[in-house]
C-alpha cells in the first residue's frame, strides 16, 4: 500500500506492507485525513517518530475478527491506546497512561497510508448524517473541546481565545457551543470573518501595540485560551485575565516561555494544560450540528498528492488541508 | 511614637505622629510582630512602599469608636483593606479588589510601629487560649491554608511542598492537616527536622543531584506546592507532579521564570497562584490546636532593637524573627 513517511526534514512516498491486524484490532480502509500543526513537529524531528504518521483521520472499517457488526461502517479513532494495565487504564482514560502508544505520533503507524490498523475498542463510529469532510475535524475538535471538560464554563463565562490560526478558531467555535461571550483575538481579517459568521467577538490586534490591547482588555476575561502558538503570548493572557481567572495553554512550543510567576500568585491565577479529548463527544457535537467546521477546510488534494498538500499546510495562513483518498 | 521606615534600602526608625483614627477605624497598640519575606522585599523597593511596614502582627484595641465592646481585646489583622464598592467587595473578598490598599505593604501603615489605625471591619479578636507568640503567625498561616482553599486536599493527596524555609514549613504544617501524605524536600536538615516532628516525610536533596530527584520522585505527586523562592524551582515541580496534578506557587521572585509549557500541556497540569488567605480560619486553628507554629520562632527582639532583628531576619537559614513591644 502507499504510505508516507517523513525523514530527516523530507516528505517521501513509500510502498509500505499492509498492516497486520491482530485478533482485537480492526483494519482501516483510510477515506480523508487531515495535516496538524503536530505532523509539521514529527516533520522537523519531535518524538523521533519513525513510522506512518496522520492522526486525523475517516475510515471504514474493512476487517475486525472481534466486531463483525462494525465491518463497512465509517469510523474515527480515538489516537491514545493505553497498556490496560496502569490505573489510568483501569480508571477508562488512556491518555494519560504512561506507556501509551499514539496513533500517528508514538509508537502506532497512522492514517497517512491506504490503510491502517487500530484496536477495535478505539473506534467510534459515526452517524449517517455526519459528512466524512466534517468528520475529519473530530480529534482536533476533541481537543477544543476538552477545555470545556477542564474548566467549568457557563453561559455568561468571559471568555477569550488568543489566535486565529487552526486551533484558534476552532476552540472558539467549540466554546461558542458553551458561552454567550467568547472573543477571538487575532490579526488576520479573513480568519477573524470566520469566527464573527459564529457570532464570536473578535478583536484585530494587525495594527495594535500590545501594550494597547492589555491597556484595553486588562483583566477582561475569566478563562483566556491560548492557541497563539507563540511562546511569549502566555504573558499577555496572564495581563488579560481577571483575578482568580484561568488561563488555558494550548500551544505546545518546544521553546521555553519566560514567566513572571509574582503576577501569577499576587492574582491568583491558574494556567492549565490541555491537550486531546474525548473523540466520541466530538462526533456527538458534529453529528448534531452543536459545532460548525466547514469554513475551516482550506484545499482537498488527492493522497497521491501529499507532498504538494503538506507543503501547503506549513504555509502561514493556510487553513486545513485535507487528502481525499481514492 | 516610635516606627520603622524603609528608606533607600536602609531601616531607619522614626518618631512618627500617632495615627488619627476616623470614626470606622480601631486604634491598634501593638503587642508582638514578625518580619517577613514580602518585608524584606519592601525594604529592597518592592511596591516603592513609603509608609510604615509590617503586616504580621498582634495588637489589643485602645480605641475603637463604632465598636466599644472590642477595646482592651487582643486582635490580629485582615491586611486587605478594599474599597468597598467594586464586585469583589460587594462579594465580601478584598483581597482581589483592584482598588485595596494593604496594610503595611501598600497604601496603608502597618504595625512596625507602637501604634496603628485600621478599619474595625478587618479586625478579628483571638480567643484567650492562644498566646501572642502563636496568634503572631495567624497572617502567614493563612496564606498557607489558602492552599487547601484553592485546591481539594483529601486525606489522601499526594502532596509535597518544596522549600524548607518559613513558607516552605509553614505550609507543610498547615497541609498537614488535611493530608496524610505530605511530603517536605528541602536542603537543611535541621529544618527538616522540625516537619519530621509533626509527622511529615522529608526529602533532604543537599547531597542530591537534581536528575536524581526528578528520577526518583517523577510523577509522585498529586499536588505540589512551591515554596523554594527559586525562580528556576518551578520546573523541578512539574517533573514531580502527576498527569493533571496541581502545582501550588507561593514563592513571588521578581525574576521570570523560564517554563516549558509543552509538558504543562502534554500531562495536562494546572499551575496556580497562591497568595494570602483568610486571616479569621488562621486563628481558629491556631486557637484549636490544629497547627503547631511555635517551633518556627528563631529569636525574639525588643521593637528598639530592630534594625539589628531585620538584619538576623534577612540572613540565610534564619527561621522567623520577631519583635516583642513594650
Amino acid at each position: 500500500m502507499k504510505a508516507v513517511k517523513f525523514q530527516n526534514q523530507k516528505v517521501i512516498m513509500v510502498d509500505a506492507p499492509m498492516p497486520d491486524i491482530s485478533e482485537h484490532e480492526a483494519l482501516i480502509k483510510i477515506l480523508m485525513a487531515g495535516i496538524c500543526a503536530t505532523d509539521v513537529e514529527l516533520y522537523k524531528g519531535y518524538q523521533d517518530f519513525q513510522g506512518i504518521p496522520g492522526h486525523e483521520f475517516v475510515g471504514i472499517v474493512e476487517k475486525a475478527p472481534q466486531a463483525p457488526e462494525i465491518v463497512g461502517k465509517r469510523v474515527v479513532v480515538d489516537i491514545n491506546i493505553g497498556c490496560g494495565q496502569c490505573l489510568r487504564c483501569r480508571n477508562g482514560d488512556a491518555r494519560h497512561c504512561p506507556l501509551r502508544r499514539v496513533v500517528g505520533i508514538r509508537g502506532q503507524d497512522g492514517g497517512f497510508a491506504e490503510y491502517c490498523a487500530v484496536p477495535v475498542d478505539n473506534l467510534r463510529v459515526l452517524p449517517e448524517g455526519l459528512e466524512t469532510i466534517d468528520a475529519v475535524f473530530a480529534e482536533p475538535l476533541a481537543a477544543a473541546l476538552e477545555i470545556a471538560q477542564q474548566v467549568h464554563i457557563r453561559n455568561d463565562t468571559k471568555l477569550a481565545v488568543m489566535g486565529d490560526g487552526k486551533m484558534g478558531l476552532l476552540c472558539a467555535f467549540a466554546l461558542n457551543h458553551y458561552s454567550t461571550r467568547v472573543t477571538i483575538i487575532g490579526r488576520h481579517a479573513e480568519k477573524l470573518e470566520l469566527a464573527a459568521a459564529q457570532g464570536i467577538s473578535t478583536c484585530n490586534t494587525s495594527d495594535m501595540p500590545p501594550e494597547m490591547l492589555e491597556q484595553r482588555l486588562k483583566g477582561a476575561f475569566d478563562v483566556v485560551v491560548e492557541a497563539s502558538g507563540n511562546p511569549d503570548a502566555i504573558n499577555q493572557a496572564v495581563k488579560l485575565t481577571a483575578p482568580e481567572g484561568t488561563i488555558v495553554v494550548k500551544t505546545t512550543s518546544h521553546q521555553p516561555s519566560k514567566i513572571n510567576l509574582a503576577e501569577l500568585v499576587v492574582n491568583e491565577l491558574t494556567i492549565l494544560g490541555s491537550r486531546c479529548g474525548d473523540i466520541g463527544f466530538a462526533v456527538k457535537c458534529l453529528g448534531n450540528r452543536w459545532v460548525h467546521v466547514a469554513s475551516l477546510v482550506d484545499s482537498v488534494y488527492s493522497f497521491a498528492d501529499f507532498p504538494k498538500a503538506f507543503e501547503h499546510a506549513m504555509a502561514p495562513g493556510s487553513k486545513k488541508i485535507l487528502l481525499a483518498f481514492e
